[in-house]
């Protein structure tokens, strides 16, 4: 029997009869020649039959196949420089495990809404592929920077008593004779994980219920929030910009063939290496007032007001120290200017938005219970979040990444949905 | 400035001068001697303030420092082979950064509510710290096993419109004007994914809402899922053996110093080397009625029963070929013997029961449409995954580990409840 082998692994193999297991991408016909281009998941693979060389059947049966139909190949490998990966087969045999219905998905330009209907099959396309096996490289980049750095994975709960910021875009679920909400944020459990562990990382699943149709939003995305004991908001910027050079420097090593696939310009990201700059929120609305006159002081910024900032610099910018008003309960205060929050914002370039919220988080206990009283959120259900400013408080810092921000940016694409295998949305649970 | 050290990196710094920053885990004294034992999360440390050594200030603080204190402590590192970690250090400086108020966990025994109702605190013990380590090692063994197989992460959805296996034990969601279900198993989205990548895994929270108070069950854990196409029962099982030998060799290989903790019986967990024993349906009732003679032929297994059965091994067993009939849906039937599935389930030694689920998959058009109708299940939730059987499908097959229980048994505890951070049972979701 000739030995099964992954197309990916097929330069293992030159001279050598193999057969591979996978489905038909595209073919065309000269004469007594059939060209058919394989792919297997892992590659896709150039397949010569020849009407000299094999059965008349089989050669027959190649005028049966229809895209996406399953086919199991056997051939010998050559090389062929012509071709993307380098290789091809000289075919002498062919099986055919299903001829595929006329498959929905052709050539021609097709809607958003025809191929988010069609997710399931639409995530078997090169493009698709390259995105998904970017965000693969990304997740696994960013479990190996904590991992390598001690961090402890402290998986955050999804189901919640309470909202950490704000009940008004919160997913709500039956809970047996209760209610429960749906996490968006596991921070404040890292918190508490932090505190034993000194220093770890949760990386779940997030939901926010936000009625937004915008190509930045999706109601389920994936959050990688790293929290530390004895931190303040200097180590947590600096650890933001050590953590997203290596993501970007992991995908131009790992994933490049993906890259070229998506036609991302690798120049830009060949930049992304720390320190990132860091503006004051002052030096940001100066910015911003330059080009958007109508820009209040002390608001939050825009998504138009991140491009203002982000097109200034040629790698991710960290704009700091918030105006408190407009952030989180929990985040600390600057003593020396209490109006500014401890808080950091990393902007993507390029105009990709924010991919990276963080702070230092408020250590006093009559300072947070202030603020949580202040925002209107019920002090009983953040007992056991006062708990740890009772029993050896210490200042400590964090933040959180989201992965498909971040997959948009890196593959320099335009919308959010397709960094997830199976977005949703404000009006799509299906597929 | 003295550098900065993590207790578990000590070892690099003896004879120096270094400062950690933990909290106060125990304390002890003796005449002009203080012995404080410190944590910071990495690892504790005995830390000894002589009188006469420090300023008479410093000795004095010693004295108000409650357990779980949070402090800063300066000196010089020196080796003691008498102590757990190898090191101890000569204090010539100390400072509190917050006395805390009286801990609530003592070394007394206490009850299992109070320590759940207290887990963001109980997170500090020593014990738990064994667990959710190991908890770490098992999800990085995981990924790191999958990953260099090059199966691609594909994450599944958390909200889905319908339901794998049936809806009684579906949380529900309200989402804008309709409803969503939280997801059960990534199943069937893996084998979208698988038939375009050939090899994938899901890794991520999944639910049940089963009125359950068993040790056994808990509403939200963690599930990775493999799928993979031209690959059948035989193959399904190969893998997951080596799956799991792979998760408790890595555990044993970078993770002992926590099983010691545990008390753990390292001898049962060395054995567990591939193959596995593997047993059909039929030879497993043999066994189970030998000691339970009520069982009924064509049952599922019960907790007890499972027990029987893995008590007769040293390593976990694989039943296969259970009966089509309490099988779900999208289980292929074997066409030599069609009432039983090309099913199999591992059960973990010691009567840790099931720690993963799996089946070959339906690739017939017909037949799964057939069963979706069978089983009462709305076919137009199930187009998408109809698709599948459309457009070029193969043999392949898949299963599940659930995470919790994999740990449990690895750890040697008693309880699910306690391998993973913040448990959410049917009667808990505080903290």
């Amino acid at each position: 029997m000739t030995p099964f082998v992954r197309i990916q692994n097929i330069g293992e193999f030159i001279e050598q009869e193999v057969t591979i297991k996978g489905w038909l991408y595209n073919k065309r016909s000269s004469g007594k020649l059939r060209f058919l281009l394989v792919r297997d998941g892992s590659a896709t693979i150039q397949c010569i039959v020849s009407k000299n060389d094999i059965p008349a059947e089989v050669f027959e049966n190649c005028d049966l196949l229809t895209q996406e139909s399953s086919i199991e190949v056997t051939g010998r490998v050559s090389r062929d420089e012509r071709s993307p990966l380098g290789y091809e087969i000289q075919v002498s045999n062919l099986s055919i495990v299903q001829i595929a219905e006329e498959y929905p998905i052709s050539k021609k330009e097709h809607g958003v809404d025809f191929l988010m209907d069609n997710r399931h099959l639409w995530l078997r396309s090169s493009q698709q592929h390259a995105i998904l096996r970017i965000r693969h490289e990304v997740i696994r980049a960013a479990r190996e920077f904590f991992d390598q750095r001690d961090f402890i994975l402290v998986d955050s709960p999804i189901f919640t008593p309470n909202a950490a910021e704000g009940t008004s875009t919160l997913f709500e679920t039956d809970y047996f004779d209760g209610k429960a909400y749906l996490t968006q944020s596991g921070q404040l459990y890292g918190e508490a994980a932090a505190m034993a562990f000194g220093r770890i990382y949760c990386f779940g699943p997030t939901f926010r219920a936000e009625k937004s149709k915008t190509r930045r939003h999706l109601t389920e995305f994936w959050m990688i929030e790293p929290e530390v004991a004895y931190f303040n908001l200097q180590d947590d910027m600096q650890l933001a910009e050590e953590f997203v050079a290596h993501l970007v420097q992991s995908v131009l090593k790992n994933r490049l063939p993906e890259l070229k696939v998506l036609e991302r310009d690798i120049s830009k990201l060949e930049n992304i290496k720390a320190p990132f700059p860091k503006i004051h929120y002052r030096e940001a609305v100066a910015m911003i007032k330059k080009e958007n006159p109508a820009f209040i002081d002390g608001d939050d910024f825009g998504a138009p007001d991140e491009t203002i900032i982000s097109e200034k610099f040629d790698r991710p910018v960290i704009v700091h120290h918030y105006p408190a008003a407009v952030k989180a309960f929990y985040m600390k205060r600057d003593p020396q200017e209490p109006e500014y929050a401890l808080a950091m914002d990393m902007l993507a370039p390029e105009g990709y938005g924010e991919i990276i919220g963080g702070s230092q988080r408020e250590d006093d206990y009559e300072l947070l219970i202030g603020r949580i009283r202040d925002h209107g959120l019920p002090v009983e259900n953040f007992q056991w979040y006062l708990d740890l400013r009772r029993y050896g408080s210490v200042p400590h810092a964090g933040f959180g990444l989201g992965i498909e921000r971040t997959v948009t940016w890196i593959c320099g694409i335009k919308h959010l949905r397709e960094a997830i295998p199976f977005p949703r949305l404000m009006q799509r649970i299906y597929p």
